[in-house]
């Protein structure tokens, strides 16, 4: 059987169908009943309702014991199966407002796994990381993908591709303001512009980044904003932004919802710099805000996290924040839906609405799930139906699986050893992870000295970036302090935007052998050590996701993070991917060099003294 | 200079402009200080702010005396205006959910006078009537006549034309699906479908109106309602429909919103029977539910309690009701624009919105407006800018002023005395006017005995329907009971929802008159007395509309009301224009005869006993 966001019919399909239901004039195909009823609505939770669904929907939601049967007209279809929820509270499922699938190093097909046992049947995903490596083609593989998922996914198209410039870095994609407008000309599912990263080029009034917002303004669609920093938030807001995943604590919160974008609460696991929802939530409870255009999102999971922190948890933090759980599940349900205008179809248990419902326990902890009225999860494990579709995924294709593309000949992956003193432009690691430092370290090897000792001396290792598009075989070296890295070598085809390969390591060999896995999984991340693969993770398709099942990769993912950790490497592998990204401050590192940020300056890696 | 709503550019060609005023780079035109300002976001007032406007819309609101001017750079433009607000509260402009222009008997651009006086910049109008006149002509001359009106005029499109069916009345209109689906296609402004009045067919799964239906879902437009009965509201709104003004009481107004169907308060002036805010509102004061789907709207206002109760008078009674004011405003403005997804243009002073904004006294009372950044109320009085601007209204194509096409011959308006006892279905009028009663009435006139004699014993009149749009020169004659109309006749080309001409009277000359006073007047309502016409509003657009000025129109309406009053009518003009809405209880006169409701059946006036 298929089961994906299409096996129930549209609305505008089945009104005659519902209204002879919602009358008695027909019987449902299914009543859940025994329920307390959540209402996103009016935030209240109801005593004593059942749920009638005919065809995937919700007909309607009546006092519990309502359903007593057909009218008895022949031909009537047959009566009703019945689901007795015993008391637990049904609510409607929970609808994620800003994530990324690529984070989660799995295809949509497969996180659709993971989402529905949190109860997330609806999410609007950003994939600007396929669409960095594969540009618009990428960006439609996983549309493909996601039509073909046990989910509802939605797509808030990239609109920051690439991160920065080709004189910065050397990027797979390239989407032009036109490429942006065919996107959303071509799939109707295609309902935001996805977040606008660029925001100093879009207070600054760059042309190329306007256009973009153009092309979404002018097709009625709002803009999804990335914005750090007080001062950027009155331009971005002018500029047609709308929404906010990236406010980080109570005041800028606040300044966001004054100037009229919506604020997603962002949570994340406790280890990872994105837990910023115990700060912003402060703007309703310690400001005043009345919360109805809040939200809460998930924005970036590694695959097995993407099981332990779903929206559900997310939900749970706004309670743990002083939120009343009727309001936290709106946040994450009705008030996304709103917020893309899609509450006629989802985000409440209205009449008409798909019939995405969850079955919580008093601490809204997700036990069922239907999907389109279809039971998905049952007492927190997946049922046979979403089993069997989960085993038929999408098929990327060919070019997909052939995105890392090395440079052909012999290439050094260390720097040589200075033989005089010099000033190194040095990348200092610390936690949480999302600003790397920048220290000038005056390196003066001794005679005899090796790189070995001046690590030792420094607390240094190599962190070298080579880029993996096929497009000019460039390779960048420099040097990271504080990682931590004690032998071998880490590396990964992830590295945020352009996702060239990084690699960090105490050694060319091992570097080598880091690099030549890579290339033999066609992407993905390992960990060697004394000339062994320790651990590693495919990620063959653009080499970001695996093709594999949700809970397979979340295997794979758990187990390379438990050898990354024993490396000792000081940054989690989501912290290492950032290391290229130059647009965050102080220093970083692409496949041109090390680059400062906010200059935009590339500097060598060793100046003279 | 024009002033409409496309007198400001969009905001896609604006983004840049409105980044570099909200950086600081450039100045803003206009700066509004000193104030306090509402948010409907967040549902607070802050003191001490002001706003920047720059073409039109708002780049900024920051801090009272954070304008000083420009960078000084040369070339930046001249320095901004200031308007000082003196401690007023900035706040939206209003935005009615649901209204019909028609109502006001005027056109949209003289509409636009008194929305403005009281407030409201954008209106969501269901222009129904003229469609029951005109077809598709008669809608899209008022869409263009709401094109040049300075006011921001939407669509929902009407989806009930005709009310019934031809063989219930004769009506101009006949609106079948495909006229509606190329409305939306053709109509940007076509935002939503209009209240879909037959809620029983809808409930019963009438194939036409289900068709209706979905002409709208299919294009992801939502459809607002008009249900009554707490059993027909789980039908509806399976059915797709998602807001409603009919919410007359606490529970049903709970009902809707349950099922997921945003509520509008329908606020009226105290004697009509539109005023159902007190009552509906409960479902928050005293049930408890959210009001963050509640909004509050007008529905209809006759030309001179248009300017007395406009949607900051409904705001006010909001208040009254029990709501905290920045609530209040917010159902009146953020609430409504976020039901028709326009909250990133409208219903708020976020950036890069409209600078459409009152200036407010603590008792919400409307004292300045600014549309599209426009200064166009002072001190409760038009600007001259308005002025000048409402001196140039849409004209009317010819075939609008040729809309009422009486039978040639001549015709009897009265029925002739019964020569022998019989039973007669009369209609009995009842304040507050919506609902009128079924009276059977046994006839029996002694010798010598005239209509007069049986008037005054049974406190009768006449009630005569004439088809107006030149199809089949219908007649139908009926009386009425306890309408008090004590000589001469009232005559109206409005009654709902055929528009046909519909008399009461007391005799066959002043009837005659009233006629011949409406052909003349190519439309209207009048009262004649004695062989003398007492008062008439000419309503020459499709019988409906006058093409004067709304100050005009008012002061006419109001002459007439008095003269209408005066003559002893106790069903006020507007509940008279009901009598020949055949869609509600008890009994109802068109041209085609008197009808049960909601029985649907024709009976005869009399009947032998």
């Amino acid at each position: 059987m298929k089961l994906t966001r299409f096996s129930i019919k549209p609305l505008h399909r089945m009104t005659r169908a519902l209204a002879a239901v919602a009358m008695g004039r027909e019987a449902p195909d299914l009543v859940i009943t025994g329920a307390r009823v959540l209402s996103t609505y009016t935030e209240r939770i109801h005593d004593n309702r059942e749920i009638w669904i005919k065809g995937g929907r919700i007909a309607a939601v009546k006092a519990a014991g309502s359903f007593r049967g057909t009218s008895g007209k022949p031909g009537a279809k047959s009566p009703a199966s019945h689901y007795d929820a015993r008391g637990g509270i049904l609510a409607p499922g929970l609808v994620d407002p800003h994530i990324h699938i690529e984070s989660a190093m799995m295809t949509a097909c497969a996180y659709a796994e993971a989402a529905l046992l949190n109860g997330t049947t609806t999410i609007f995903c950003d994939s600007h990381e396929i669409g960095n490596v594969c540009d618009t083609a990428g960006i439609e593989w996983m549309l493909a993908d996601a039509r073909q998922a046990p989910l509802s996914i939605f797509l808030t198209v990239p609109s920051t591709v690439p991160a920065t410039n080709p004189r910065l870095e050397t990027a797979g994609g390239d989407l032009t303001p036109k490429k942006i407008g065919r996107l959303f000309d071509r799939w109707p599912e295609a309902v935001a512009l996805g977040e606008k990263m660029d925001f100093v080029p879009v207070a600054m009034g760059d042309r190329r980044s306007h256009a973009v917002l153009a092309e979404a303004l002018k097709r009625g669609r709002p803009v999804c904003g990335h914005i750090y920093g007080r001062e950027f938030v009155a331009a971005g807001a002018a500029s047609g932004i709308t929404d906010t995943h990236e406010a980080i604590d109570r005041d800028i919160a606040d300044d966001f919802l004054e100037a009229g974008v919506w604020v997603f609460l962002r949570g994340g696991p406790p280890t990872t710099p994105w837990h910023s929802l115990p700060e912003a939530i402060k703007t309703v409870t310690e400001l005043g805000a009345n919360p109805k255009r809040v939200c809460v999102c998930t924005d970036d999971r590694d695959a097995d996290d993407l099981f332990l922190f779903g929206m559900d948890w997310v939900a749970r933090q706004a309670v743990a924040a002083g939120m009343p759980p009727v309001t936290a599940w709106s946040m994450g349900s009705l008030h996304p839906a709103t917020r893309y205008a899609k509450d006629g179809d989802i985000g409440g248990l209205g009449h008409g609405r798909r019939a995405d419902i969850v079955l919580l326990n008093d601490a809204l902890e997700v036990q069922n799930t239907w999907f389109g009225g279809e039971l998905v999860v049952e007492n927190k494990k997946i049922t046979r139906i979403l089993d069997a579709a989960l085993s038929k995924r999408y098929k990327y294709p060919k070019p997909a699986y052939n995105t890392v593309r090395l440079p052909a000949g012999k290439i050094r992956l260390t720097p040589g050893l200075p033989e005089a003193p010099v000033t190194a432009h040095v990348i200092r690691a610390a936690l949480p992870g999302i600003v790397l430092f920048h220290d000038r370290l005056r390196l003066e090897p001794a005679p005899g000295e090796t790189w070995a000792d001046l690590f030792r001396r420094h607390d240094l290792c190599f962190v070298t970036v080579v880029e993996r598009h096929g497009k000019n075989g460039g390779v960048a070296h420099g040097l990271l302090r504080a990682f931590g890295l004690r032998d071998g070598a880490v590396a990964s085809s992830v590295g945020h935007d352009a996702h060239n390969i990084i690699i960090a390591g105490t050694g060319e060999a091992d570097m080598r052998l880091a690099l030549a896995t890579l290339k033999k999984l066609r992407g993905g991340v390992c960990v060697v050590r004394g000339g062994k693969v320790i651990a590693s993770v495919a990620l063959p398709v653009a080499g970001l996701l695996s093709d594999k099942r949700a809970t397979a990769v979340a295997k794979e993912s758990a187990a390379l993070k438990k050898a990354w950790a024993a490396a000792g490497c000081a940054l989690p592998y989501m912290g290492f991917n950032l290391i290229p990204l130059s647009v965050i401050p102080e220093i970083r590192i692409t496949d041109k060099g090390l680059v400062l940020v906010p200059e935009m300056k590339i500097v060598p890696l060793f100046e003279k003294t």
